[in-house]
């Protein structure tokens, strides 16, 4: 087998973020709960959007951002996702672009749903309240992905989120054969929505059978994952199936356990608080390019952490400040 | 004449920001005059865009700033602007209804150019250097203007920018005698781009018959109208013109000049410094909103200066803060 060209190749949702602030009544009068993900048909999209406030608009996505996030502390990143042939799928190739991420998935053609977007709604208190018109980026399929690309990575990171649909599903099931044949490793982020009945089993099996090298969750997502509800002995039932876990506890901070060995972390100085959106995104994006770096565990921890308090600092999912200085590997 | 039911209706290009940092090589490589704003033919707009960085995009356009900062002020605002009907265009068409200014331009169906955009690129020291591809909003013709909405507006706002192309000059031209007509006021920012040669005469003819009776510029805009170098006699030749007139001076502050009537006024105090884009839009919403509220020249001139520093505080040129209680007229 050939060394990788690349750290890194993700796929996930190809996402614009629409990013409006709200009060607390707002999200009670729409039945939004707060700091959740729903995925909205297009005409509820439309509803929604008609009664948010003037927004920003900035590329996201969850493991897009995770790519972004790689690429700006200079890691070798790729991303495929799906985007339709519009004004936004042009906005988010061109970010993508931009920040050296390669990111080739061609667009759909005439007729396809338009790229997706997310309408996040930020609260006072910086939650992010999350409500998807995924679009286009729920139509990847696996005779989509580019097998060499695959290949070219050390490791291949899958977008829980994507794992809900089920043409996408199988172009991850499709990707991790591709990749462990490889000889590469598989990352897996949780996004909560693999925990939802009726995907969870699926899930479930992928990590029983090995198909997991290393997941992302938070804790949240670990509890319902397992179905407990005390953390260690979560931990301790889900570390025996990934021979890596990591797991994020907002401002408790973080673990990882590897090889028998569990670190704790607790949360980054924060400078300010401002918008949530993108905190678990680019916590993975930097544990994964300390990792792909050669740093131990206790430092790609530490970078995650970094990474996170950066992106919660302002408005959207993707870095604005300089993170390769910040993280300094 | 009935009286107004609203304080203003502006005409301007429809536009959306695309902003991304960059720094001073950048725009030296591109021959882009910093501080400026040129206009890019699509294939000029797409190369430049292909070289920008990972980008913001944000409701923008002058005049349409300004009346977002009138409603953000409490001020009943109405906007006309020519959109075409694609992502773009909704999103400007959101944003303005959001912030509550009145817009019903319809947009152009199949066939128009897109929605305009402007790729703004701020350097390390907040300027902003704008490269605008007006796109459908240099379509705007004058049987597209509603004239029941211009008489119901106490005063209209021009757009300089907008007077550089054909059709929207004549819309606005056409603009200005209904609104005299229904014994309104007509007010004008320069927008450097009346002041190019070719087009500043029929701006002058303008003025000298009493088509404007507010005129907003910055000091530059005024020197090279007037052809003077000396702003006290810049300001003296024109003050003879316009009844009302307006000159920001970036960090120097600002001067009106009314029925003999001189004020100066230092900039306001700021916070921070990111994003000069806007600086005079939101200068002219604090001003507007102030007079029409039937505050004193001083007031209005103040109103202005604290809109001004709102928005330059940040990357946008759209109100963040709640300028209603900022301004606390």
């Amino acid at each position: 087998m050939s060394s990788p060209s690349l750290d890194i190749v993700a796929i996930g949702d190809a996402i614009v973020d629409v990013i409006a602030t709200c009060d607390e009544a707002f999200l009670e009068a729409h039945r939004l709960p707060k700091g959740s993900m729903q995925l909205l048909a297009p005409e509820a999209a439309e509803r929604l959007y008609a009664d948010m406030g003037s927004a920003r608009e900035t590329s996201g996505g969850s493991a897009a951002n995770t790519m972004a996030g790689v690429a700006a502390m200079g890691g070798a990143a790729a991303f495929i996702g799906q985007t339709a042939d519009d004004q936004l799928g042009k906005i988010f190739a061109h970010d993508m672009h931009a920040l050296g991420v390669r990111f080739e998935t061609p667009p759909l053609g005439e007729g396809s749903p338009p790229t997706g977007r997310c309408l996040i709604l930020v609260t006072p208190d910086a939650q992010r309240t999350m409500n998807t018109s995924p679009g286009a980026s729920h139509e990847l399929t696996a005779n989509r992905l580019d097998e060499a690309l695959i290949r070219s990575a050390a490791i291949i990171y899958l977008e829980g989120y994507l794992w809900g649909p089920e043409r996408p599903r199988a172009a991850m099931e499709r990707a991790v054969a591709i990749a462990h044949a490889a000889g590469r490793k598989v990352a897996f982020t949780l996004s909560e929505s693999v925990c939802i009945v009726g995907r969870k089993e699926g899930f479930a099996r992928m990590i029983d059978s090995g198909g997991v090298d290393l997941l992302f969750a938070n804790q949240d997502e670990v509890f319902q994952l397992t179905g407990r509800t005390d953390f260690d002995s979560a931990l301790a039932e889900l570390s025996v199936k990934v021979p890596t876990l990591v797991v994020t506890r907002g401002h408790a901070g973080a673990t990882a356990l590897e090889n028998g060995e569990r670190i704790d972390i607790p949360a980054a100085p924060l400078t300010k608080l401002v918008d949530t959106t993108g905190a678990g995104d680019l916590f993975a994006a930097g544990f994964l390019t300390a990792r792909c770096k050669g740093f131990d565990l206790q430092r790609q921890l530490w970078t995650g952490a970094i990474a996170a308090a950066e992106v919660i600092s302002h408005f959207g999912a993707r870095p604005e400040a300089d993170l390769k200085k910040l993280v300094a590997l």
